[in-house]
């Protein structure tokens, strides 16, 4: 009888047979289905959730021994119920690295070169040139709060560019590619130095509404601050009134407390905001990549039980 | 009595020193401080051109020996009269080249990051997710045509994100950190294959209006067309029609044939353009770098009345 790897998005064909390489008695399967509570107890892997599996998958002696998220952060996922059951979780760490890394460079140098400006009066069949709106990568002093492998790869660019990126995690531990680190606690005091701070941090208790008034006004009024992490570490409502005092000249965010972010926030309106609906983590190759991972996990976990790869802590949450 | 540095535009103070460092009897002076023909009898170099100094200068036995451009482009100065009356002339090639490759730079990652259609999504409020939208600079094929000082800088940066940029020159001479090099009469064939055709070329008789309709039919319809060049080596008109048959996806322009563009031109309706207002080249630290040539140039000009540094043949044009 086969063991099913429910999914919750297809995956094409070769991947299929690459499973049966491993082990014949797995196979993945697709909610539609999964047609009757028996086959419910065939569950023994999951590829991403769905709130409504709580009930099918999250009870005393289910069939689920491991869920594989499809994203690096997994703050949505019920943990503690996994932590119960005894569920193992990984995350995607990395999968999206080079995919937010590119978006983050694309808008510093968007930036640098004036462009959001330009496309702004393109609009307006506007020729007008601002000689103020150019800068070099090496001139800007950026800070760069999580050092995981976005934030390392982003700064492996900034290193290539001659610029010196800052970082900020737990305990201020060096990281390759970083001029200098410092732990959580000196974020404000960094941050008020800063030309361009960048969140990629996951939600966790400590981080969320980080970014509030008080820190956008510690912050440089020249200074870009960007956030591809997790949208509740923003205050919109804060970032909202910064934008709007100019007490940082520009933001470029790409999660939200709300998403979609509604159509009649005022944020919209706003002229010193680049708003992108949760691309960021858009990866190209994105199957070939995370199944990369995926089924390095699913040998040691069909061999000895173990997940080899981004295994998260179901304490600490990531 | 002073000879007469002639600048079309100020520079800083400490720039006066280095001057008088180099020889005391040179020192720079400004258009309007030329209050009688007397006065422009002292003017040996000119800092740029303006086009009404031809009158004052260019004549049989004129003072004038030296002109050092502003740009590293000099199509739009009077060359065979340079030559006539013996003038040499000097360009800035290389003062623009991190500013134009960053420039590049920014336009490639905001395609590949699907940036441009958020920006325009988003004075719209609108939410859209287009999943056809990303690409990595690897999976990029990307022909740059002109492998001078801005091409190598953009090749060098390309080659740091694993993309492996083709190159055109005159003769198809090999160029470092270009893949593979080839020569002008393989440009159509070159450009059919490629995702990203940049133009970087001087304009000459041969560049006039190189990239026609033909020219953008042989492209790929999912290709984007760049030039930074010069605006002449496009016909307007061509693009234009290109860009509305979709002939080609996306074009991002910074030089045109008039400018500014004018504000009724139908090419700021379109869609699927980015028109700048020739800002490729705005440089941050300008006069430090091209002070530096300059100064150089000078000084082997005092010394040996020769220009070491970016001399250029007047009758090629570069």
């Amino acid at each position: 009888m086969s063991k099913y790897i429910l999914s919750d998005r297809p995956f094409r064909k070769e991947f299929d047979e690459k499973i049966a390489e491993i082990d014949s008695d797995y196979r993945f399967v697709l909610e539609d289905e999964l047609v009757n509570d028996a086959n419910w107890q065939n569950v023994e892997i999951t590829i991403g959730w769905k709130k409504h599996w709580k009930d099918k998958l999250l009870y005393e002696g289910t069939p689920l021994k491991w869920v594989q998220s499809i994203s690096a952060g997994v703050d949505y996922l019920p943990l503690d119920e996994f932590a119960n059951y005894n569920v193992k979780l990984s995350n995607s760490s990395g999968v999206h690295a080079q995919a937010i890394a590119d978006h983050l460079l694309a808008i510093l140098f968007m930036q640098n070169r004036g462009l959001f400006s330009a496309i702004q009066n393109q609009r307006h069949a506007k020729w007008e040139v601002n000689g103020d709106d150019y800068a070099f990568m090496q001139d800007l002093r950026v800070l760069i709060v999580g050092t995981g492998k976005i934030g390392q790869r982003l700064a492996s660019y900034l290193d290539f560019f001659n610029s010196k990126p800052i970082g900020i995690n737990t305990n201020g531990r060096e990281i390759e590619h970083f001029k200098e680190t410092y732990s959580l606690s000196e974020l404000d005091k960094q941050a008020s130095k800063a030309d361009v701070v960048i969140n990629i941090l996951p939600l966790t208790e400590d981080t969320y509404h980080l970014y509030n008034t008080e820190f956008f006004k510690n912050m440089k009024t020249t200074a870009t601050f960007i956030n591809v992490g997790r949208g509740p570490s923003v205050s919109t409502t804060d970032l909202y009134q910064a934008l709007q005092e100019h007490e940082i000249a520009f933001a470029a965010i790409d999660v939200f407390e709300q998403e979609p972010l509604p159509a009649d926030h005022p944020l919209w309106q706003l002229e010193n905001i680049l708003i992108t609906p949760h691309i960021s983590g858009f990866t190209p190759h994105f199957q070939k990549k995370f199944m990369k991972i995926f089924l390095n996990n699913l040998s040691s976990f069909i061999k000895e039980g173990k997940i080899i790869e981004n295994e998260v802590s179901l304490t600490s949450g990531y």
